[in-house]
């Protein structure tokens, strides 16, 4: 077969915005989200819907969402399932929904991210560390924000540096998501200060390191991109995506900071998507921790190691510098309930890529790089866009 | 895109002996399945990983397992992703994983369904009864298993029927266990009088009425049709798949025994794969009990409406009748570990269609049906094999 690596395109999207609590249930989020995608794209009916949703097993007591939130949609009869990778949930579904099309089985599939975590704040953080070693790391009491903090406190120790060389994400993330009304934290100016002065939540991390919990739900609809035109004038077009697995564990790890499976992932999107590390107008990383936003920066090649905070603390990442980074605040600052993550990352890239992004608006952004990293980098996803 | 519908095939297959308790972990489980299969196939790469799993959640706290199993096999690296659909979840990594295939995005692809239900044992009832609506359904005391004695109770009550009517479900599911090695209740006699005294469950099954809470792990690797015959001689192609919801809860449904979802994707999947009704030499149903076994029969159209307990009861559906179904034990007998049981009916059918069935070897089946339920009929998966 030859399928080209660009014959899905992306032609509605929807996003709710970002809140600490949702008053509506998990259903209604969805279902929400898929009305905006489909309502924007012009579409009153879908082949086939892919949830992306990591924590309703617990907090809901929910585990056959994809058919609940069809339904609710008024959606039921089409196909509907559930794909997961830990933090990395929201990709997953967005690389199911590509798969669907580009097989042929399904003519507009819709990838839906949704995440309720204020239903039961208290079990959230237990919920999350199920993305590590149930056998191997938790016992030992290890969390995301544990794990990140053990990977910060060897960066500082291994390359001289301190916890203020990092202030650049918060700051370039907040700045972005003070104009972005989906975002969590928009109307709120963020100061270094502020980033210095934010308590201490595992050290080194402080609380302006890591993202915060909240509630979301955020919806894309694709289709053929040889149809795509006859749904929407400015479609985005999927060029490339890639799927790698690293050691599962850190500690299995030939070097605990160097996310390997980042660096083949965008290696091998970039070759199927056929584009270059200098074409990419934007990228959207997973600063689900600053740390984390670091090390991708550095396993994808646009900084040498040692050097990822630099970009930052020089503004590079910024809306005017060459490599524009979480340009609608990230998941620092948009917020990053987890499972929709990577589906706000891409409405956020469609609307930079075709215009729609207001006050954070890019010059002529052409191709836009997504990743996304399930645990702390057992799985990443990485996903091209391009116009 | 002309993708054709069977351009897809297994050629390799791989299962553990299903056990009321197996000493192994969950990851291990799943990557010895994988190894298996990946030696019947005579690959020792392959692409991609999705993994069917409904419970570990709960039972094992993990929700990043595709990945973690990845890693125990050896195979770190490969795209690897979780999947669901409830009850159904082991059709869902298959179809996952056909979708792969036929995108072109994997070349070998490989769909384990992997369930270990002992680990607490006390949490499987409440963790199964989330394949159910939490707020709407659960909070009224609902399980699964009191979802299907209602069905029962109904369709007793409609159809002026008794519950011995379905005694031929639980014996020919036991026939068939009997003689394959790798089902629960093998080397096992069970007779009708063992049928109609086994205890009541939830009125009006009886423990034959269900199948078994237990451990097990299965795989199947896939590849294009185009060069299957270069992993094997003996290829089974994947002639059509259809993926259906309905509405969630029963109650909304405008005829609880009839299962609409479950209608129209064996229809769907039978014009994917150009075969009638006719055609399908073996049918492995969504056996969990025997009222969804006789349900299924009806809304496949195998069975007019009432009619469906009469096949079993007549011996229609035995090895020795003309659809024979549950041909290696069933969910009921050679056991149903929730994410694996799809899986092993793949395994089976494989089985059966390259003579490889042993005792209960069907004389010369041509097209297979296998179809899974999700919840109380909220997902249907069909999937259509032939030789």
């Amino acid at each position: 077969m030859s399928i080209p690596g660009d014959a899905v395109s992306i032609v509605g999207i929807g996003m709710l915005p970002v809140l600490r609590t949702h008053v509506q249930g998990l259903r209604h989020l969805g279902a929400e989200a898929v009305h905006k995608a489909m309502a924007d794209a012009g579409v009153d009916h879908a082949d086939a819907l892919f949830v992306g949703n990591m924590l309703a097993d617990e907090l809901q007591g929910q585990k056959h969402l994809a058919t609940l939130i069809a339904d609710e949609a008024g959606l039921y009869g089409i196909e509907a399932l559930q794909v997961r990778a830990a933090t990395a949930t929201g990709a997953a579904a967005l690389r199911m929904a590509y798969l669907a099309v580009a097989s042929g089985q399904a003519e507009v599939a819709i990838a839906l991210g949704v995440e309720k975590m204020s239903s039961h704040r208290d079990q959230v953080v237990a919920a999350l560390a199920k993305a590590l070693d149930a056998e191997l790391e938790v016992p030992t009491g290890a969390t995301l924000l544990s794990q990140n903090a053990k990977l910060m406190a060897l960066y500082l120790e291994r390359y001289g540096r301190s916890i203020t060389d990092f202030d650049g994400f918060a700051l370039n993330a907040h700045a972005n998501a003070n104009h972005n009304p989906f975002a969590l934290f928009h109307d709120r100016t963020v100061t270094a200060t502020q980033v210095d002065d934010s308590p201490v939540v595992s050290a080194p991390l402080r609380l302006h390191d890591a993202a915060p919990i909240c509630d979301g739900a955020a919806a894309v609809v694709l289709t053929r991109t040889g149809q795509a035109r006859s749904f929407t004038d400015r479609p985005v077009r999927m060029l490339g995506a890639s799927v790698v697995t690293d050691r599962f564990r850190i500690a299995d790890r030939a070097d605990p900071l160097h996310l390997a499976a980042s660096a083949r992932s965008v290696r091998e999107a970039f070759r199927r998507a056929n584009v270059h590390r200098s074409d990419i107008g934007l990228f959207e990383v997973h600063d689900a921790f600053s740390i984390m936003s670091c090390l991708i920066l550095e396993a994808t090649g646009f900084a040498a190691p040692g050097e990822g905070w630099r970009m930052a603390a020089e503004g590079r990442i910024r809306l005017d510098g060459d490599l524009p980074v979480s340009t609608m605040g990230g998941l620092k600052a948009r917020g990053h309930p987890i499972g929709a993550s990577a589906i706000y990352q891409t409405c956020e890239i469609v609307q930079q890529l075709t215009g729609r992004a207001g006050v954070n608006q890019l010059a002529d952004p052409r191709v836009a790089l997504l990743q996304s990293v399930g645990g702390a980098g057992g799985t990443v996803l990485t996903h091209i866009f391009g116009t």
